[in-house]
């Protein structure tokens, strides 16, 4: 099936009239790097005045979902704190909601503060993490005894700037459990700063995955785990939600895969090649240049 | 073809009359964790007696070949550090001599002092490995400018128990650059130590393969390149050479993608039911109990 070119009046508001409900990818959509894309605040605003519900989704797991909002506040968006998705929140969301997790058991964290909060919010129990004492070299005396809380019910690993050998091996002996379960914030291969490109968690994770031969559970986009766990929080009707994304390969396929509408901004990684000569196998419901475009179907 | 069981005097016989080389991995042939295998000492006595060369082959990459050496010295086995081919090794010999690296140019190391000693007796110069400016955490500067050396042309990555996000992300931005070549000592995905399995060479370096997008050379078995790099030193005719191993999917393998024969001994991994029942696709050209039993060719 082709994608709907978005281009007159008439099918900004056939578009519109279709949903209820509107899932944004954040950089490529709302904005670039730092600066706002067209019109975005004017059409934020005017969906909601559409009385349509909106939220964001995106795979950092860094920053806990506070700092995430300031960034849009300083963009001149204004969001509320439940309208925000990152794939830290979709993790702790996933365990309590989803998977139930034991109330008894912990997780062991490779990560940041980002995933602590989120699961200290769902009252999920965790060792790890940015406790200090992990912030070391591996020893003689952990190749004979790696200490283990044996109420560890889960690993979850995020992105982690303090990665060392002795967190890899712990999660590990952690992971030869196969009761232990195994989850990943997202798969993302590589992390942009402003610098460029780094190891994102997706690479970060590979140790983990490599070592101990096990699966893993990705919570981010393109894992419809993603959805459910945004669901189990944030009520929707999935015939009358799209997806606004700027990535065929994580946006889109996340809306594939989660079975509900997409559509592609041309104002990011995707271009516009890749549905005229049809060479994804992954195509949206719809396109159109920007976001800001969805102002055409305003009455005024 | 089905692998040849050596069971009678004349078998052992008529198998040592094949070769002239035999090449041998170590843990789970010559020793189990820290003890000898029945007979090892006086076999190797008897190879050497019948005028055959050996050597060791191992994907260890961590520890200097002198310490290795050490190793076998403690369980009464004299060999010569000449005869030891460790990963690391491997590597300096194979950008050595195999590839002949640049002399102007330098190699970025992920790892310890087993390769920066190896690379320092070839002459290759190399920057990071245990350098303690890398032994820290990144800074949000890094972020904005990971200060790179243009010379460098490799990018070598082994077993670095100081692995840390700063070495991930500097490495990163050294294979961005496609001419700069990309090599792994070992594939192994974990390292056996006395408390049980710890994340492997192959692990370790699964961040940068993932991020980066990039293939690797690997320098240890079961890749070919790693005999390549044995043969640019320790010189031997090929159909007259056997290697004897513990492990089908790394030794055997080993033996098969080099081109030369090979036999299992049943003393460490692989059991006799993966020849017997076929299991496998890689088979091993001959296969004995234990190493010890080709004392059983002797006249006395």
């Amino acid at each position: 099936m082709s994608a709907k070119h978005l281009i007159t009046k008439s099918d900004y508001r056939n578009f519109l009239s279709k949903f209820d409900t509107f899932l944004f990818d954040c950089d490529g959509v709302l904005w670039k790097g730092t600066e706002l894309l067209p019109n975005v605040q004017q059409t934020l605003n005017f969906i909601r005045l559409k009385g349509k519900s909106i939220a964001f989704v995106t795979n950092n797991s860094l920053k806990p979902r506070e700092e995430y909002q300031k960034k849009f506040m300083e963009l001149g968006l204004d969001v509320k704190l439940d309208e925000i998705f990152n794939s830290s929140y979709s993790a702790a969301l996933y365990l309590k909601n989803v998977i139930k997790f034991p109330k008894e058991k912990k997780i062991y964290i490779i990560g940041g503060e980002g995933l602590e909060k989120e699961l200290n919010r769902q009252g999920i129990e965790y060792i790890g993490g940015t406790d200090p004492s992990e912030r070391r070299d591996i020893k003689t005396e952990d190749f004979e005894n790696l200490k283990l809380d044996p109420s560890v019910g889960a690993v979850l690993c995020g992105l982690d700037l303090h990665i060392n050998y002795l967190k890899y091996s712990r999660a590990l002996r952690y992971l030869e459990n196969e009761k232990v379960l195994f989850l990943i914030t997202n798969s993302d291969s590589t992390y942009p700063a402003s610098g460029g490109l780094f190891p994102g968690t997706g690479s970060c994770s590979a140790p983990l995955l490599n070592s101990s031969g096990r699966k893993a559970i990705f919570l981010g986009k393109p894992n419809p785990e993603m959805l459910q766990a945004i669901e189990s929080k944030f009520k929707f009707n999935k015939s009358r939600t799209c997806f606004i994304g700027d990535r065929i390969d994580t946006d889109i396929l996340f809306a594939k895969n989660s079975g509900i509408k997409s559509c592609l901004v041309l104002t990011g990684i995707s271009k516009e090649d890749v549905i005229l000569k049809n060479t994804s196998n992954i195509m949206p419901d719809y396109y159109m240049e920007m976001l800001g475009n969805l102002l055409n179907a305003d009455d005024i």
